[in-house]
């Protein structure tokens, strides 16, 4: 056996833990989370019940949701330090760097930061998914030139984000669609920032420690950063009419078009045929920029599949049609990726929560290919 | 096969990538960087060295050492932003959260960071071994109530990490047992935050947003933070005669003794053997609570080599001794794992530029245990 049949490389097809999270049937193009079809909860349900589902394994009764809602609702202050460190580092440092900058200062203001207990995990965990988005909407915000706005608890979660990157309160319409796409984005089984996250935590860092590497993986092009990357390449086309000349020599060129393909799926991915549905009722009514970019997105969409789907299994992913969608609800470019951030906080929250139950460290192993014992010569024989 | 043997549990024995950079041979005792064995690394080399033996696979010489190290010290200032984030921290949030935290907004103050040229990344990664030292330094100096002492450009890597963090210069003595310490930690193949900084890179994010998943990783106690462990241990022990007893009661309770165990060696770490010697140096002319410190860690290094070495391969690692000499060394047990971090900075950015030339986004797998289809009943339903 030769070096290279040793390396897992990208660790593809290799189970790293057993899970009952979330399963990614990459095949038929199917997504469960905790058993539920990906489907029926965008039809039914709410991020806030997602989060319960994910966190808890089960739908919650009535009563127990209110009481969630509650909780989850109360956590949205932000301390007025992280308010000072997104000020201090609005324009100077990308969005992405400053929610995870100011996430990662977080632990200090929670009291159970080092308490391990599965019920004080739990309680980190809705504190950080109310925060974070709280981080997230607040740094749209300043990097708009606008001043800090406070949460309002009475206001649903997709509303709270609007209302304070915006400084009012959305129209229903947008929030049901913001709703939406964190439902969308909250979990994925082991993805590359899920993953990141697991393997801070099985040192026995605390939650936030592995939250912070999961921020920190998910900004890359190549995962969470791509729906930033599609909007560019969406603005670089202009308008539907140069949408097969780009993509054409784009991939003459070999470049790599952000928002398709994917480890796991070999087909559609079933979000991203959720959220084009919803583009195309959008691009009825819409206009301007938010009219050409949908021309652009379902063109390009178009031509993808039929050129690289079929033939290459590269197929559209959930990151690719967020760009309009996300500029519909308008959402800045350079908040999507912290956005996502928000969605998936959940997911990376229950799966630390799991592993944990039965930790053990990961560490793996590099095959060497160097030399050893070179003899060491002082600076003056070299 | 049943699901247990499908999982790569901890990914123990698997090999994630080839890498000329570090051998851990386990079973031997032995560790090379770049092919040079640790105890001739310890013997003739610097921390400013090995930094740039691990970044160019080589050592250097005479001319390029000189430029090499003109451009590490030119790169120690902080920005009055970071040095303001740590103030806003300090008491608040731990050292290690501090650092974690202001090293994630030091991307903002890098005009490279976008890019991804491996020559700007070796030009970050010498900002980055520079400025996370100069950044633990300051926590500690905060944290003990004193003025931030700017960098001296004039001292060598050990010496001016002392001289931030106690405001005057050290004894040589010192900075050079602190500069042994800096290039025993300096690198160890893909350990747990090396691997982690590997899987956030992976996904093209960039060389901030990867080590600061390192230093994340690096806090849990079965990682970098068993060195702050292992002291708490030796305090909570008390003195010497002690040290039996409560090992004793320890393992009966089926406690881990922070310090001992590796995935990989299974003998003892050849860098704990080396530090072991340096001890047993200073257990001669020290007094007090450090001559304490070094009687304990001794008689506790004695028992459990013979209680569990040869029987059950669980050896003192590298962090076992750390405690008693950085507190010889004067520096506070909660800035060890700080330390350690500034120490492994240049492992990380090596092993992420190496990784680069061949990226492949980390992404593997969960065996899924869970249901499917479950059918979605509405709240008064349930
Ligand atoms: C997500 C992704 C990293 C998964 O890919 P992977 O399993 O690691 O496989 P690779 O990146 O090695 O790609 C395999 C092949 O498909 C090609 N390919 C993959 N995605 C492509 C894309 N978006 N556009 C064009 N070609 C693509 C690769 O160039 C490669 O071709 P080759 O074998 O001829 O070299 C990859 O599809 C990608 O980079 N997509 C764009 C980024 C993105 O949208 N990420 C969000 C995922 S939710
Ligand atoms: C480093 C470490 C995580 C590696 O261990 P691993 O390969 O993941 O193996 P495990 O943690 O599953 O340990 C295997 C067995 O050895 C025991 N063991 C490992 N380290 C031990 C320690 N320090 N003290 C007592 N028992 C220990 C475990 O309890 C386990 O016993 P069991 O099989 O009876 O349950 C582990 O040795 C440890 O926790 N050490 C203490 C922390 C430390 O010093 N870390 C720094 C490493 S540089």
């Amino acid at each position: 056996m030769d070096a290279d049949d040793k390396i897992a490389v990208g660790l593809e097809g290799v189970y790293v833990a057993k899970s009952s999270i979330c399963k990614v049937d990459g095949i038929n193009g199917k997504l469960y989370y905790r058993g539920y079809a990906i489907e029926d909860i965008a039809k039914n349900s709410s991020f806030e019940e997602v989060c319960y589902l994910l966190l808890n394994g089960k739908l919650p009764k009535l009563a127990e949701f209110e009481e969630f809602k509650k909780a989850l609702y109360a956590e949205r202050d932000l301390p007025e330090e992280i308010v000072g460190i997104i000020s201090e580092l609005v324009g100077k440092a990308s969005p992405m760097d400053i929610l995870r900058t100011a996430f990662s200062a977080l632990s200090g203001f929670d009291e159970k930061l080092n308490d391990n207990t599965e019920q004080a995990n739990m309680e980190k965990s809705l504190k950080i998914i109310s925060r974070i988005s709280s981080i997230s909407a607040a740094i749209g915000r300043l990097e708009s030139k606008a001043q800090y706005v406070k949460p309002d608890k009475s206001l649903s979660h997709s509303q709270n984000f609007l209302y304070m990157l915006n400084g009012k309160k959305p129209e229903q319409e947008k929030a049901d669609l913001l709703d939406l796409m964190m439902m969308l984005h909250a979990e994925h089984s082991s993805n590359a920032s899920t993953f990141s996250t697991l393997v801070t935590g099985s040192t026995l860092a605390d939650i936030y420690a592995a939250v912070t590497s999961g921020i920190s993986t998910l900004k890359g092009p190549l995962h969470g950063g791509a729906d930033e990357a599609a909007l560019k390449m969406m603005d670089a086309i202009g308008s539907p009419e140069n949408t097969e000349r780009y993509i054409d020599e784009a991939l003459a060129g070999k470049q790599r078009i952000m928002g398709f393909g994917h480890r796991v799926y070999k087909t559609y991915d079933p979000r991203a045929k959720i959220i084009r549905g919803h583009l195309i009722e959008i691009q009825e009514h819409a206009d301007g920029k938010v009219k050409n970019l949908t021309g652009i997105a379902l063109a390009a969409e178009k031509m993808m599949v039929e050129k690289l789907g079929e033939t290459k299994g590269i197929w559209p992913n959930v990151d690719f049609f967020s760009g309009p969608i996300y500029a519909y609800l308008g959402v800045p470019g350079n908040l999507f990726t912290p956005l996502f951030a928000a969605s998936r906080a959940p997911g990376w929250c229950a799966h630390m929560i799991e592993y944990w139950r039965n930790n053990k460290l990961f560490r793996p192993l590099e095959y060497y290919e160097g030399e050893i014992d070179k003899q060491y010569l002082s600076i003056d024989k070299r």
